[in-house]
């Protein structure tokens, strides 16, 4: 391998996963670091249920990009590995892995996706004090499990609320951003809670409802008729607890202008995408900036697209901003495909 | 040229210019067929203001896109062409143009793009009955000249209206896809006029304000904040005239549950994207299927990102349903990679 013929790519998650195999398809090789013991990125490592919007379980969906992956004798994998070290510039850099051993690539594809949010920094929500509140990473395992069951005492909820927006489009806790695909993923959970277990009501309590393009009615519209999800646009409070044991959802009902009290089996908090939080790293390492808000930062983005602020280096998925996995697939081809154009020195950008 | 190292191109905007880039950057010849007699689809055709999220004039943004293809001696264009005959099958297409010539390809990308919705469609909300009722495209051109004035008699405008959702989410005319975009477009739209007319305010009439992502703080709250744009959630009824000239837009605030009629200097219709009037022409020439709303529909997304229900041919951009600009580029890069593996025999699709 040489720097000539080799694209080294950080992250093997969807995006990640989606750039190695183009490389690998252009007939140029791919160096695929990923800091996991396992390739999948957050749809394996956190257990996703079916995704949104193809309804096929993320094990077998992000499994076979993995299985194509580890299948192809142009992409070499190192798992448990972080790059510490990138010198030289575009078209020739020299990266220094974890492992000890060293990678020469002409350029570099960054796939190092996003952080959960971690609903411990919005306690006034009830997560980490009850037992029956509850992520929505963690209810997908327990869709997952095929049995919907309160943690606390095992007994199947009558009433389950997602609250949405838990560490997106809020300023008190600095985080400004739009997380772009809880709603989807928020109304076909409830359809899949439903599907479960038929006589749990579900209650998703919104600000705005995005189920943009074509999930409006593949999602939003069948989860409210034909799965009969309850939604509330509200502003939430707080999540307590009532003396027989049950989660009490407390807020402002903006619709009608009325507090309300309802009370619920299992909340579950809709939790948002924050910038990895190895970006600041990432960023000193790689040479790359990041935008105001700490995810990593795009050129201009009509003839130089997936370009970071240095040259030679591309960035897609979630490491630029919450997105979801098809966009980021998508991301990652075009990545991948922008790297090995460096390779073939014919990228044309025009300024 | 030779069905082995060509890739056809159908359509011209960003997505179809990004496409035949990213073949040419492999080394492979693109041969880009566009309807139009310009050069870079909805954007130039249409004359959109500044894009979101770049801020960037379209002209100057996607115009670089055109002369990067146009420059490129790997792309050949025909202007005011359509393929009129597709023969043979994945790595050996024959295409008849309707401009009598003939291409052999080993791959097709559709960025085959959108229909406007036509606001005519929607008759009790003025548009066609009343000068001062315009499209977003329409006010976008208006932006780009530089004067906010209303049409029927010149006058600047004292409050000009955006109504959100025309010809999405609409059950009743048949459209039940949201159209991604318009929000965003809409919230940017209203601090252009803002800027332009400073003694001008904007009022946006929405269902759900769709600002996904990093367009939350961006465009929606920036717009709130800085520009004073005020967001009305509401149920427009009817766009009537009042006898002094001014509309009268009637509906319920939904917040407060109490009808609204606010007169208003100009009404703009924030018209969504409708799939291409073509795409019945469009799939039986190339034998692809559509969705349910009679867009373009795609393959499995995971390994077979960009495909279509027919091997060898690719989609891109809003061909397969409402998407923005930047999102379109990358899909295009992403076929264009897809379809040049096609044409390496290299591409794997796991299964």
């Amino acid at each position: 391998m040489s720097a000539k013929d080799t694209v080294l790519v950080v992250g093997a998650g969807p995006a990640g996963l989606s750039a190695a195999a183009t490389v690998a398809a252009m007939g140029k090789k791919a160096v695929l670091v990923e800091k996991e013991d396992v390739l999948g990125g957050a749809p394996i490592i956190s257990g996703y249920a079916k995704l949104v919007p193809s309804g096929e379980w993320a094990k077998d969906a992000i499994g076979r990009m993995v299985s194509r992956v580890e299948g192809d004798g142009n992409v070499t994998v190192h798992k448990q590995t972080k790059v510490s070290k990138l010198d030289g510039e575009a078209g020739n850099f020299t990266a220094t892995l974890s492992d000890g051993s060293s990678v020469k690539a002409g350029s570099v594809v960054l796939a190092t996706g996003f952080t959960h949010f971690d609903s411990i920094n919005k306690p006034e929500w009830g997560f980490g004090t009850y037992e029956d509140v509850l992520t929505t990473t963690q209810m997908e395992q327990m869709v997952s499990s095929g049995q919907i069951r309160c943690p606390s005492d095992g007994r199947v909820p009558e009433r389950v609320a997602i609250l949405l927006c838990v560490g997106s489009r809020d300023r008190q806790i600095g985080r400004e951003w739009c997380s772009k695909i809880c709603c989807t993923v928020s109304t076909n959970l409830a359809m899949e809670i439903k599907e479960i277990s038929p006589q749990t009501d579900v209650f998703i309590y919104y600000m705005d409802i995005r189920t943009f393009g074509l999930y409006e009615d593949k999602f939003y519209w069948k989860s409210q008729e034909e799965f009969k999800t309850k939604f509330v646009k509200a502003r939430i409070a707080e999540v307590t607890k009532s003396p027989d044991g049950r989660l009490l959802v407390k807020g402002e009902d903006t619709l009608v202008k009325r507090p309300i009290v309802i009370p619920m089996d299992i909340v579950v908090h809709a939790i948002g995408m924050d910038p990895s939080l190895e970006n600041p790293e990432i960023a000193k390492i790689f040479g790359v900036g990041l935008e105001k808000h700490g995810f990593i930062d795009k050129a201009e983005q009509y003839t130089n697209s997936q370009g970071t602020t240095r040259k030679g280096i591309y960035v897609c998925g979630a490491a630029t901003g919450p997105d979801d996995i098809d966009s980021s697939i998508a991301q990652g081809q075009s990545a991948g495909a922008r790297a090995v154009a460096d390779l073939h020195g014919q990228q044309k950008v025009a300024v």
